[in-house]
């Protein structure tokens, strides 16, 4: 089970307009399946080149441990090597910050993930549950 | 000069429209900024999970060589070899097939590019076509 | 908006001249349009032979995260397990030290960005900023 | 024994100039050492992203083999699984196309390389061979 093209529109959208109502600067928004592949991406004006690769390695580090993108930050500051062995393992798809969130139903379902990329790691991370709660969904960030 | 996010997203909104219209098979549509960066991606529900980076390298593949998609599989047709090359020579980021287009304003000017996967490679141009033109920009197919 | 190749020659020489004058270790200079791709790349005689890929990653880097060198640099010192996977994010395409930045006009358009590798970060830093000036442009190094 | 950096900007730039008087499309020049590592790389306005790439593939990939360009196209057209193998073999810095020659001196001694990319194959070896002979070098095409 995984979140509609529709859902997945309707989460980004919020989300960027949470971040232009906190006036937070140039975002990338992703959101994925499951499986870890992309639904929607939206990258806002200005954005540096790289943050779609930021974004999308925010959302699919949460599905990769599964555990949202908090969980992840404090695990890796905790245990840094393991980390930097995850980035490798990973072939450059984890980003261990704040930012990312697991997306899940009221019954915890998992439907898929998102990340947020361009502001400080709590800014993204807001930007990311004001999405996913946009639509009356759960936004796991461990 | 690129496109914002306002004019990919309706580019994106408008080819999937005619996607829907045309009753093709679920498609992932792309636009990218002049240096090759994802702006949107819209993947379909049922759409394949590899479809997202096939979009992406047929949008790409018309910024690295500077020339549209129908023209980019003339050519690979003619010189396979050198395509061959060119996919190990852009590390995957080529595609050599109809359906993506450079987006250009009426005076030529390029603004980004367009790919789009799922269905046959025509059907895929005419989506395409469809999105750029929907907002009065010029789709160059080559 | 990006710089001409008869800008970015004059920043490069430019750059080159100043290192001479400060009689630094062999450099190698590197200018890149504001998608992260090479106008002009320098590699003076006795450099390293991977200077061309660190002058890359310093200017690309910028341009990824939307900040220059020297505020990146700061950044990693903060947090370096999120800089070591930018390393991996970016398939090694950021040099998190000073000798890069954003080159910007007057009005802060974003034209391009610059690396430079071979001395001390702030020697590399210096000539960046000399190569910028040298043509009337601003370099943002964060 | 390689090309001093003063060499292969004069190589790029004669280069560029007669590309000019053929009114070539835009073109990208690039003039690696004998390691295969870049003295000069420049890139004409309006050139497409992978330019860069292709030209130094052209020019790599004579020095992959020890053969000219020409040599390394018409083993391509004659063995292309080979060349295929090449490509991975490489990691993709081999390009099997016109536009790429050895440099050598009058004594038939190796100085480096050039690659050429944006125009048609013979076109590209035309603006090499110019390149090197305008600083009275030899342009090995194979």
């Amino acid at each position: 089970m995984a979140l509609s093209l529709s859902q997945a529109s309707e989460i980004v959208d919020a989300g960027l307009r949470k971040a232009r109502e906190l006036e937070l600067r140039p975002l990338t928004v992703t959101v994925l399946d499951p499986g870890g592949h992309p639904i929607v991406v939206k990258r806002e004006d200005g954005a540096g080149i790289l943050r779609p690769q930021i974004a999308h390695a925010k959302a699919w580090g949460c599905l990769g441990t599964g555990a949202g993108g908090a969980a992840g930050a404090r695990h890796a500051t905790r245990d840094p090597s393991f980390f930097a062995a995850l980035a490798a393992i990973s072939e450059g798809r984890i980003a261990s910050s704040r930012g990312g969130a697991l997306i899940r139903d009221k019954d915890g379902t998992l439907l898929g993930s998102i990340g947020v990329s361009g502001d400080r790691p709590d800014n993204d991370e807001a930007v990311a549950v004001a999405g996913v709660e946009g639509i009356g969904l759960v936004a796991d960030v461990g």
